[in-house]
């Protein structure tokens, strides 16, 4: 058995016994031709990839036409899960500081073995129990608990480039320091100074903990927020939400869902599907066999991206205040429109051998920037359950004077207490830029 | 000509100007068959209403699935637009007084002859000019002057029972004093006092200015709001934001465009589209000549509801504050599954004959509530654009002991401000919740 310690003094003891359990996990992922995944098949007629209970999620395509991107119509394949599941996490105070329980958690898609997940990370399949699989642990604190207190809750989008409007819902729950939370195998309770210690480092912290973060509303550092901390920015509140909707407004976004069969350019080739240049993502099929989950085998398919993608924010100092500059993004899975997004999110491979016109804008000033300016740099992960191998730098770079205060109709400077009093509200804030945020306001960095 | 008066030292010189040009207006509404209307036609396959150049609106059906309505399962026709067009009111100071510029406008669906609009009223097709008629009056402050400040700007959701996902922009603009609006016949600057003056009485102020004037920040009564008020209540934000939250996590509404023609229990007769027993509305054709408006004639469908309708908030003093009970409803064209409403919203003759547990709930509070509790009772029209003759009673009624501070899962108590706060974000406030708190906030009451 590992041992039971649920609270370290150190970082460096978490680490330890982190590695231990990454040591002794026992798990195997097998890739899998798609035409022979268990349980799961391509529809005759669309093509479209889903499993025989109908459930979980499916493969699908879906047209774009929009002209709020570089290209104005095209065709992909897309992940269409239209339950909302829950990502919670359950915050208690232990000797009056806040700790946040977290579960050492293998995914199939994990580039290492286990990151850091949030308490509970369960899919409406998960919790309703389709694949009867086991009870999905601490879920009751998130359903109807007399002494919770919520500190956040709300329904959150993700990868709009891979998703067709999933979301979930993340939900921070505060308990009393009385209440006593049954201790169960591979969770512990980890401060926020631990948890910043950690996302400093490359593939700990794994997405659906880093969105649930997010939306912790105290405390921020002070330059970054505060109550009434809304109007204090470049723009006001009032200023920022018009620019919002002016972005909407026009409603740009002419979406269609199609047969996996109908989008051009991919092709299957029994194996997978992939883009006939190599370029964005394969679909691809796993075999999963792994203790410590609710089902101890299972086959899937999953979503290969093509390279290393950059999320990063230009960041600035106005009136004393840090700024982030915040781009409105239009993607295939956008729920309504666009999203408030990271200064550049993209991979970069995608933009090879293109011309000039078509690389993101501020993908080369973050790309090219002096050491100097870089506040972090660290490598994450995107989702292990649906995507494999899904690797992000997230950076936040210093802007230099060549980045403009009026950045275009698209871009726009606000403080990060302004962008997570926004993402509150749910539709506003995309994964991409809560995912980073989070990195911005926990990981120490060299100017605070 | 007409006098050109565009201020009133007291809204009876207002009431004068506005009898002058409700008597000396020409114009004419002629019922005219669906099937002989200009320019509009049902498409053979699905029955689909259509202009010939498919812009403007359609009327199609659609099919609704959810557990979250009386009927579980039912088909309706809906009136699609996809556009979001612009419902503008410009505001100035003159002598240190806020006035707000409206404009006495004739809609074909007006049970009187004008009604009070916003500055600028237009659907996208209107200001893109698709029907080559005059330009817009006024339309060049909403989109990009340079001296303007927005004091409001969102997208909002309009009748989700007659609507598919419809919205428009909710935008208020503030000119400095110095700036100079030119006159325009029809238009006229009313302050806040004599709007209120206004909203007390049948029918005058229009569906577009009540929602626009719904998103002025300032200045609300103290016992409404005021600066900082967003957790000054029974329940936080963060406790409300939570609370909608778990209405529409469950995501059960599953809604599919239908052909027209395949809508159960409605018939066409020829002249009309009609609901076999009379609930409901019906879609009926006009013919429409008038003065004053950027074309001087044209025909189009309407809907005409069945009834007069109830919009009502209980409210409640708590902890020396007035509380709204406000209920999370989903309708036949909800966007995102549900979005906040008054207590009871209804036609109460769709519920004639039908069992005791099917009438919604709080009607029978609200319609047998003794005068004394009443705070106000005004009828007011919905948009003359698009329906005929659409009249909804709308009351706050003082609630009794028999309505509990804990009102079930689908109704919460929060304040007038907490509501106002929440209307900002877009997606939150449904029309008739919107509109109703206009009344509260800028009707004289009788306990002010």
């Amino acid at each position: 058995m590992f041992p039971t310690v649920f609270r370290f003094r150190q970082t460096s003891e978490f680490l330890d016994w982190f590695a231990e359990r990454n040591r002794t996990h026992r798990h195997r992922v097998t890739p899998v031709p798609l035409d022979a995944l268990d349980g799961w098949a391509s529809d005759p007629e669309t093509g479209n990839l889903r499993h025989r209970t109908g459930k979980f999620f499916t493969v699908e395509g879906v047209e774009i036409i929009t002209g709020r991107r570089e290209t104005r119509c095209w065709t992909q394949p897309i992940i269409v899960q239209p339950e909302a599941g829950i990502l919670g996490v359950l915050v208690k105070d232990f000797d009056g500081v806040r700790h946040f329980l977290l579960q050492a958690k293998m995914e199939p898609g994990n580039i290492n073995v286990l990151q850091m997940s949030p308490t509970v990370q369960a899919t409406r399949s998960n919790f309703t129990r389709v694949h009867q699989g086991g009870a999905v642990p601490y879920l009751e604190y998130f359903l109807a608990p007399p002494r919770r207190r919520v500190l956040f809750d709300a329904l959150q989008s993700e990868q709009g480039s891979w998703f067709h409007s999933k979301r979930n819902r993340n939900m921070i729950v505060e308990l009393p320091p009385d209440e006593d939370v049954p201790p169960r195998e591979g969770f512990c309770w980890l401060t926020l100074e631990q948890i910043g210690d950690l996302l400093a480092l490359d593939n700990i912290v794994n997405m659906d903990t880093r969105t649930v973060l997010s939306g912790l509303p105290e405390p921020w550092p002070d330059d970054l927020g505060g109550p009434g901390a809304e109007d204090r920015g470049r723009h006001s509140m009032t200023e920022l939400l018009s620019w919002f909707t002016d972005v909407k407004a026009p409603q740009d976004l002419h979406r269609r869902r199609i047969p996996l069969a109908e989008v051009k350019g991919w092709t299957h080739t029994g194996d997978r599907f992939v883009h006939e240049e190599g370029r964005y993502f394969s679909v691809i099929g796993v075999d999963v066999e792994a203790d410590g989950r609710e089902v101890a085998r299972w086959s899937q398919p999953m979503l290969a991206p093509a390279g290393r993608g950059v999320i990063a924010f230009l960041t600035r100092w106005i009136d004393g205040r840090r700024h982030v500059l915040v781009n409105a993004r239009t993607e295939a899975g956008s729920r309504d429109i666009a999203e408030m997004a990271p200064t550049v999110q993209c991979c970069p491979a995608n933009y090879d051998g293109r011309p000039e016109e078509e690389r993101p804008r501020f993908l080369d000033t973050v790309l090219s920037a002096d050491p100097s300016r870089i506040l972090f740099d660290v490598v994450h992960s995107e989702e292990g359950g649906r995507f494999h191998h899904a690797e992000n730098r997230y950076l936040a770079v210093e802007a230099d004077d060549g980045v403009p205060l009026d950045a275009g109709e698209d871009h726009i400077w606000m403080t990060p207490g302004q962008l997570g009093s926004l993402l509150r509200y749910s539709n506003h804030v995309n994964v991409e830029a809560r995912n980073l945020l989070t990195c911005l306001r926990f990981l120490r960095q060299r100017d605070r």
